[in-house]
């Protein structure tokens, strides 16, 4: 905003009253956080902790990135030619007009977010979904509206209820798939339901592609661009999870305009936003051509075979427990899993569930309350084998403990 | 924001009329870009293109990190330990409760303005002065209101008129030590005045150091926090100037609070806000606390000798042309050179002034009114010598050529 010539002096103050109201910080709330850190989260001593609430593939150790991807990243820092800034939409010779680089996935979805809505305007995201959408829409306050997705049908997308949120003021429906937490792939058909609505509306699309191929055998990624020559998408993605380098913060946004949707307002407004920041790591960008190109598909393949062998473990495991009904997922690294909370009146809600898990198990599922969903939990499918088959024991000695119990057991003081 | 429960269904649309209006994006503006952008920068084909304008100390290849810095990035790397993601305010061992940690220093002054400054509030940033500090506060409706630095003080700032634009809705006032584009450094005693401003209508300090310690000998840095215990401060730094890699995004806060005025809303909003985007690369991250103990002090000494020679050759050579006043600098890696314009009325600005000089010369100096500072020029003072010393006698040639010419060569027909 322009300088304001008139002055107003204030008057000098006596103490340092004038304290800082961060408006921007007041909005930005992170809704898993938020519920962990109110969790009293105290593990049962004699045993091991094992945390399957975590979404990073690599605190266990079990999963490393491919050879060749961190020899090209160490072959940047050699070649002392990437220590620059770099172009703030991204270094040649990766970039083209139809790609921006951001800081991460989560650092693209802010850049698409901000491009395409502004303050006042919602956008629709999924229910259960990745709690970062509220978290940008709120600091920014744009309006966050729910659109369920439907367990029975293997997380897919309710339509009639996203068609009957969409008003004059939405700015964008943000599709996630493969999702994070549902584990869920969508086959052509969803897909082309939710284009439908979209180019019936004319509401354009942020495509979460984060979890991009990372399907199970005999799934298929199809990507929202592909399907459409009338729906504009802005498709985020990165290295994140399939490379499996989350910490390094490499992602991009790819521009699939239609009908000249994003030309006049949109690809600049990214390229000015992308200039607050200026981009991902230049020793990363500058890797990514040989990333790209010489990690083997054997090591996508060896990710995935371990994900779906997990994925087949728990599911099993989960599925013969009474009051217990877990979704099998068809890609990405979770899975989710309802509790039949009429069973188990012992607790209140999923967070009241997963928090004594920990306290009598040490084994810590993320509510998926974390996710506006409550009555769920989420587990991770990248933990070692062993991790996880103990804790799906544990689990099952949890819930046989506990199914059937009429009281609440917060409430009549078994708790302190 | 929360869920609207009212629906409220639009029409289906004919045609893709609904274009996204980018409020956020209309309200970015790179100042630079916007002069560079709009110059014809057409070189002498006959000469080799200098540029004197580009701040990044990387790009002629002469300066290059100290080779304990790679090897530590390279041992992060080969640890197999930095790729998960890290705690959004950064890795520990490094962090402690007084350092968050941002994608760059842009990235830190970022979070900083937004902690601090609410939409409509103002923040008062230096003239001339680094154009980001505009930009971000523009696309957050954040005002900005410039203070003048005054070249006959070898820049300091003009108390006067800072204490003049401080009311009521005065969020912060940005200090940048040593500056761009002044390469100037402040005295204790010029640091006490504003901070006994700040104190006085108790308004904190976001003091962007990113060039801490980039003094030339003889001088010292003095950073704002050391000299107070009453005007809270949000110090703003990372590796990228002293350590030569800017392109690696590493950047951080240093919150100095006093009487707690940070403590209830800043502190808590700075880690709210650091959330959204998840931190710099973990690689550096991990390297960090080898890159601050191992970097030899030879490495520091030799940049500065570099840049101190620089600005010694330029400074004379520009002190003898004729309707040129550089301010010789004290620090960081920049020279201002006012330009009598008086004495080149062949030219309307400094826009066309520069201009001209790549025309004509081949050379290119940043116009100053990138910095909100019509009539001076910038150089980079990080260039190989030889090339300074070509592109000071080309400046030379063309000033003679201009000199004391009284019609404007643009207005005249000369220029097509």
């Amino acid at each position: 905003m322009e300088d304001i010539t008139v002055k107003k002096t204030r008057s000098k103050k006596a103490a340092w009253d004038v304290i800082p109201s961060s408006l921007f910080a007041k909005q930005t709330h992170n809704p898993i956080r938020k519920i962990v850190d109110g969790m009293k989260l105290t593990p049962n001593p004699e045993k091991e902790m094992i945390a399957l609430s975590i979404g990073d593939p690599t605190v266990f150790g079990n999963l490393l990135p491919a050879q060749a991807v961190n020899e090209a990243v160490i072959e940047s820092i050699r070649s002392e030619k990437c220590n620059g800034y770099a172009p703030s939409t991204g270094k040649k010779p990766i970039r083209h007009g139809d790609v921006i680089f951001a800081s991460g996935c989560s650092g693209a979805l802010d850049l698409s977010i901000m491009a395409l809505a502004n303050p006042g305007q919602n956008i629709l995201v999924p229910r259960p979904g990745f709690s970062l959408y509220k978290t940008l829409a709120d600091s920014l306050s744009i309006v966050v509206k729910h659109y369920d997705l439907l367990p029975e049908r293997i997380w897919e997308a309710d339509l009639d209820h996203l068609e009957s949120l969409i008003d004059d003021n939405t700015a964008a429906i943000i599709v996630n798939n493969p999702s994070n937490p549902c584990g869920s792939v969508y086959s052509k058909n969803h897909i082309q339901g939710i284009l439908d609505i979209a180019n019936r509306y004319k509401v354009p699309i942020i495509a979460d592609e984060i979890y991009a191929y990372f399907v199970f055998p005999g799934q298929e990624f199809v990507s929202m661009a592909s399907q459409t020559k009338d729906v504009p998408i802005l498709s985020c993605g990165g290295l994140t999870k399939r490379y499996l380098v989350p910490g390094w913060r490499m992602g991009w946004i790819t521009i699939h305009d239609r009908h000249d949707a994003f030309e006049k307002q949109v690809r600049p407004g990214l390229t000015s936003l992308s200039q607050r920041i200026l981009g991902p790591n230049t020793l990363v960008q500058g890797a990514l051509p040989k990333i790209l190109e010489l990690t083997p598909q054997e090591f996508f393949d060896s990710t995935i075979e371990i994900v779906k062998r997990n994925a087949d473990i728990s599911y099993e495991a989960m599925s013969s427990i009474p009051g217990l009904n877990p979704v099998m997922p068809t890609g990405a690294m979770y899975m989710m899993v309802g509790i039949d909370m009429e069973k188990f009146q012992a607790f209140k809600d999923d967070v009241q569930f997963t928090e004594r898990l920990v306290t009598e198990q040490s084994v810590f599922c993320l509510p998926a309350s974390c996710f506006q969903y409550p009555n769920f939990f989420r587990i991770v499918l990248t933990v070692p084998q062993e991790k996880l088959q103990e804790a799906c024991e544990r689990i099952n000695e949890f819930c046989s403990k506990y199914y059937g119990k009429k009281t609440n057991i917060y409430d009549n003081g078994v708790m302190t």
